[in-house]
């Protein structure tokens, strides 16, 4: 019986609430005061909750490996993320709130400049404004395909998302970027015969649209990279037999949990907002997944201050959650994203888990150096939700 | 996906150096004085790393098991041991720095006496004189087998190696040695269909050996044990994408190195000409692997004071390793052999992990118990090489 399995099989339904508070990107290294971002920001209420909690590290993937968000959250979700990879083009369409079904395949998109040849000339098609990319994909919606419904919808720049909705379309595609200029864009292939109609459905799409762009001076052409299917991954509300509220400000986050089976709640674009919508919607479920965002867009910037304002800021809202009166909370994060690295990190990151039931262990602040002292140990990401079910009192006893 | 394929996916080629120090053996058990032989010895260096690196422990197969240095060293280079099992005869092979490929099938043989009616009267042949035993080898030599070529070394006083080389051998095969006197040598019997030729051949071999030594009066016959193949282990080179030089005094740990696809480098018996070797080849490539024997070899004789005394010679030889300047030092062993057992134990080893990357946890010297509250916690072998990977900057991310 694998997890999933197990967790469905002892799952049960209760009146308790948990909340999984993820600092995105949260692990950090050593500052140059020597304490690591968390570890250097103000966090009283975080340096309490602690006091009463077991901490711990957290691997998000495997030793060593560095998650992108998709798996790191998969990962926090209760998933091995190694099983269930979530493809690019999926990724990309959840970033911009695209309600994918599991009849579409999606792809991210970028526009390129060919030459009279069709030889790339710019892979990010001199990387146009948003604006252009816009009526270029408004001019790419014209595209029909037999038997298929088609999406195309504008990111950021150079950037679109293809969807292809229908029965039988299938994963297991290559790539058309062949990762550098001076060569025409590959065509789709099939890379399992479940695969073919939709790499030539795919191809046909790129004929139409390149011809639909031949006269265009930069964006001329395009690439479709990380053509997926969302994974058929079980969802949380079934196994764990819940109701799942998602609130994140960034669509991806949302677009995940929604992926997982958690609703998606209407929020704002702050922290404080998050919190208003978790009050609001405090009755309407079991579980939480409130998502912080900038501690990671700090992370990635290599800006110190910047993240540990931001956990500060996280540290204030926490006394907003308690307040609800939760009966488990875990706080932790998607995985590392070191200021000194400027990138996601395959380093644990630290997992704070309090209930009326845990083992209270003798750390009292929240920062990684401690957390190597915490009574939870080493854990694995995908090990954080049956612990919070359990402190819930929602898994019955395994075998008599 | 297993975790090799996922490392073959994530790894990246660059211009980092790793380097893996492995003391054979270094985990002990407390001494007279209550320290073990590494918490005993003066290790200015390896304490004054272990202050800027993260510590922890290693299980090298599962807990509680004790591994030979076959297992203990497939564990250290990121394969899991239980999967990629080494036959004895293999590892005797590479043991007199026999090159073995793989169409090899090779046997350790032991010398024997048996009565006039083929019976055991010593499974060691009186353990006649290495001489003796070379002489035999000699006449052995000339026995042709139809289709393959044939090998025998001599090793030590009554045991010698077998090599079989040519197309279609196969093992899965059971050996001579009936373990007791008084019966005779067992035939040698496929234990599938692909390895009858093999047992025939076989065989074949131990009926002409047996008539060519008829007349002698201790080693009149042999057994034939652990008779295999060369694992089809996939290479770290190729894996990893990297060059990887193995410095090892003794012959059959330089033997594990080159089947996982590192170069043996030419060096002497001791660390000092290690040291030189490492000097010599730096340029040449990405990663190391160092190995130090003696501690082992102390650690099956009891002595602690010996163990304590090779242990304080590698801590001076930390110093012009890392006067090389590399980017990632890891310092471990393949197992413990502590000098209270006298042998292998299935106790953790102590490891430490040095990058500028490492989240520096607390402890500040190289022990046993000190290792008990690192920031690296419980790990497992094969998990070093990708945290060594991951702190080279050689592992890309996983998923968007």
């Amino acid at each position: 019986m694998d997890q999933l399995e197990l967790m469905s099989k002892l799952s049960i339904p209760g009146k308790t609430k948990m909340v999984l508070i993820v600092m995105d990107g949260v692990g950090g290294l050593p500052g140059p005061g020597g304490l690591t971002e968390l570890e250097a920001a103000r966090t009283p209420n975080l340096d309490a909750l602690a006091e009463r909690s077991i901490v711990g590290l957290s691997t998000p993937a495997r030793p060593g490996v560095t998650p992108g968000s998709g798996p790191g959250h998969v990962a926090l979700f209760g998933y091995d993320p190694i099983d269930w990879p979530i493809g690019r083009g999926v990724l990309e369409a959840l970033g911009i709130d695209f309600d994918l079904g599991p009849n579409d395949l999606a792809a991210r998109g970028n526009f390129a400049t060919v030459d009279a040849d069709g030889n790339i000339l710019d892979r990010r098609a001199g990387r146009i404004p948003t604006e252009t990319g816009a009526r270029l994909v408004e001019k790419l919606r014209q595209i029909e395909l037999p038997g298929v419904e088609t999406f195309v919808e504008v990111v950021k720049e150079y950037r679109f998302v293809l969807v292809l909705r229908g029965k039988g379309l299938a994963d297991g595609l290559t790539e058309t970027d062949p990762q550098m200029t001076g060569v025409p864009p590959l065509p789709v292939e099939a890379l399992r015969p479940e695969a073919e109609t939709s790499a030539k459905l795919l191809n046909h799409w790129l004929a139409e649209a390149r011809k639909l762009l031949a006269d265009e001076e930069k964006a001329n052409s395009m690439n479709l990279r990380g053509i997926a299917k969302v994974p058929p991954i079980p969802k949380m509300s079934d196994l764990y037999k819940m109701r799942l509220g998602a609130i994140a400000t960034y669509p991806m986050y949302r677009g995940i949990g929604r992926l997982v089976g958690m609703d998606v709640l209407k929020t704002g674009d702050t922290i404080a907002s998050e919190i208003e919508t978790l009050r609001e919607h405090w009755d309407d479920y079991d579980f939480f997944f409130f998502h912080v965002k900038k501690t990671d867009s700090y992370g990635e910037d290599g800006n110190f201050d910047g993240k540990v304002h931001v956990i500060e800021e996280a540290d204030e809202a926490l006394n907003d959650i308690l307040a609800l009166k939760p009966d488990v909370v875990l706080i932790s994060g998607d995985h590392s994203t070191p200021w000194a690295l400027k990138a996601h990190s395959w380093h644990e990151v630290p997992v704070l888990l309090w209930s009326e039931y845990i083992r209270p262990d003798s750390v009292d602040a929240f920062g990684e150096r401690p957390c190597m002292q915490g009574g939870l140990g080493h854990i694995c990401h995908p090990d954080m939700v049956p612990l919070m079910m359990a402190n819930a009192g929602r898994l019955t006893k395994f075998g008599a």
